[in-house]
């Protein structure tokens, strides 16, 4: 599978770390930061999950203020459904960070990925921060996104380079997923930095826009977490016009941003628990963008298709059945389906080429791509295929 | 596994039969009939699939009747996605059927389930009319039973007597599942007939709230078929003074066609693909039935509750993701679960009783009892465990 390289490129102004604070029992690390030099710019969007874990309630009330500094996220314990002993002890995490780096806890935000329930190693984080903080450098993204990691295979880095009024800004981002992941982030964590000047509105615009076309385009199962957390920081350093949504740099920002949150969503169906093969549903005429949506998600969720993709089995009345179930208005007679180019449905009805799919379905990157004739609009999801390794790793990831 | 045994009853006045046609390659059975000497008050719901089965397409105008003598069921091919051809073939399997029996053609349903796609074996079924109808008998239900599965391993069968002015009623049902099972009924397939007399009104919201009770409110993937069916054949043999919506004996009735569809979706959710155990949520403590019923089906659905139950790790946090991700109202600090009456948790808080909840895990049948604390309303939901048998199944099954 195609990994993104931890490159070592620099974001003016932006520090990182990512080290071993023994949360994990596999002695990996467990524990990373992500340091602006100057209070940034930012956004955040947070899971919808009714039950939510300590660090992202607090973060959901401090991202109001449009500002941070500094980003502690931890791995290995999710400091979910923990009480107010979690409250505190996400408190704590913040103010022994703002402390330790001399900064306002207001400007301090912290994440938290692993198991739900268990109690939360506040001594523990407390006491590496000084050696996190020792560690921090321009050129430790790559720490960072391995520290984040929990059943991930591989770290997710992504880095964009952007023209804004004449001047070469830079964006880049980390990302954890594997398991339960769901549309509308499940356990997801992504972080993001740039150093091009935005406005706080523009920013939480683009950030939602990004999130609705990957993140929330991306399904390995049907599970929300209670610690989905996707934030960016914008310091400003590139020193451009301040950007703001009538900026004619702003369709440019959003548009870098979005190849980087695709990236990163890609990445994450890449590395779905178990996945042996990267699924991308594109669906195409739609009478709207919502129906295109609805349908290429109801393919990329079901688990018949999945199963299929993995054994290899050009099944295409299961993603019919699937197109049908999504909700959205569809003409059977009008549907076209290929895999990786190899059509196998034209106007509703089999070609019988299941042959030539069959070869196709060989490649690790699999396209499914609907042409449902009655429309303009277009949309695409990302999924992987569900094999007997997600089973494995998913039995038994608690104990 | 509890299966129900295929007894010898006789529902006055219906025939049955089940044979092999030779649609499908293992000889199995895989053609049923269902017939009653005279017509019946009939009712049936579908599948909400917008890509719908050519049979059922033709069912849904029919049922509008309220009449039936006859179900004709194949398995082995779904005639889903088969175009004019389907239909056409859909017509000529009903009006042969009424031919052979020497009924009206509108007293004819038909039925299928198995493959998508394909080209409809119409001929191979019409050849083995006459050998089917030469095998109705009284005492056959179970061979019709058997001749429905696709993927099952055993055939669903359920049989209840109840009390209807003074008189012994009975009513029998036979049904399939095993995969591409979700609310709102996926390829299900159930077949109800009875001798007591009710009227259409009356039949018809009955089979309703059964459903919505039993096989709505059962999940085995999220996948919804293009072939869903439920029917119910009422012959009035039983003499009753005609039971309507105000009858005293309409909750009697409808209580035990409650418990007969029930039955079968217990059985077809034991009978999961791949299956090691059944798992039945049970939601209590609700503000209303609704939100229990949103909050079952969301902990029945998740993939790593499932997954979990089937490597007996009593992952609390799993269950508590999925109740937060439904939709519905819920207060953290009030949630009680437990497995198998080892309680998990305790107003929100781990009880650290996770040895015994894993010694608890070891039996077959899995209640998840989840109390919500803030009402009186309470719902149910049916499920399975998701294994490497699931994946195996579903990873080969077109080819």
């Amino acid at each position: 599978m195609k990994r993104g390289p931890a490159r070592n490129f620099v974001i003016p102004g932006f520090k990182f770390a990512g080290i071993s604070a023994g949360i994990k029992k596999s002695g990996n690390r467990d524990l990373a930061l992500i340091y602006s030099e100057g209070p940034s710019v930012t956004a955040g969007l947070f899971t919808t999950n009714r039950i939510k874990a300590a660090p992202v309630k607090l973060a959901i009330k401090n991202i109001t203020s449009g500002k941070a500094q500094a980003i502690i996220i931890n791995s290995g314990n999710a400091n979910a459904c923990t009480g107010e002993k979690g409250m505190k002890a996400a408190r704590e995490i913040i103010t022994g960070t703002a402390h330790e780096l001399g900064i306002s806890p207001e400007l301090v935000y912290s994440s938290s990925t692993g198991i739900i329930g268990r109690p939360f190693p506040a001594e523990t984080i407390k006491e590496a921060l000084p050696a996190l903080i020792r560690k921090l450098s321009p050129l430790s993204l790559k720490h960072a996104a391995s520290a984040i990691m929990t059943t991930d295979t591989f770290a997710k880095i992504s880095f964009k380079q952007v023209e804004i009024a004449g001047k070469k800004g830079t964006i880049a981002g980390i990302a954890k997923g594997a398991g339960m992941i769901c549309p509308n982030m499940a356990t997801m964590l992504c972080f993001i930095v740039t150093d091009i000047a935005i406005n706080p509105q523009a920013l939480d615009a683009a950030l939602r826009e990004a999130a609705n076309r990957s993140f929330n385009m991306l399904s390995v199962d049907n599970d929300m977490s209670t610690n989905d957390t996707i934030m960016i920081m914008a310091n400003g350093l590139l020193n451009n016009p301040l950007i703001t949504k009538r900026s004619p740099d702003y369709a440019n920002f959003k548009s870098a941003l979005n190849e980087l949150t695709y990236d990163l969503a890609r990445m994450i169906a890449e590395d779905g628990e178990g996945a042996t093969k990267l699924i991308e549903v594109i669906v195409e005429g739609a009478r709207s963008e919502s129906d295109a949506g609805r349908i290429a998600l109801s393919v990329a969720n079901s688990m018949l298709v999945k199963t299929a993709v993995y054994g290899r089995d050009p099944n295409w009345g299961r993603i019919m059945a699937a197109i049908g179930y999504a909700g959205a208005d569809v003409n059977e007679n009008r549907i076209d389906i290929s895999i990786n180019k190899v059509k196998l449905v034209s106007k509703g009805l089999g070609t019988k080429r299941e042959k030539a799919a069959r070869t196709a379905l060989l490649n690790k990157n699999i396209a499914i791509r609907i042409d449902l004739g009655t429309g303009k609009e277009n949309a695409r999801a990302l999924t992987c295929d569900l094999t007997e390794g997600y089973i494995k790793i998913n039995a038994h990831y608690g104990t």
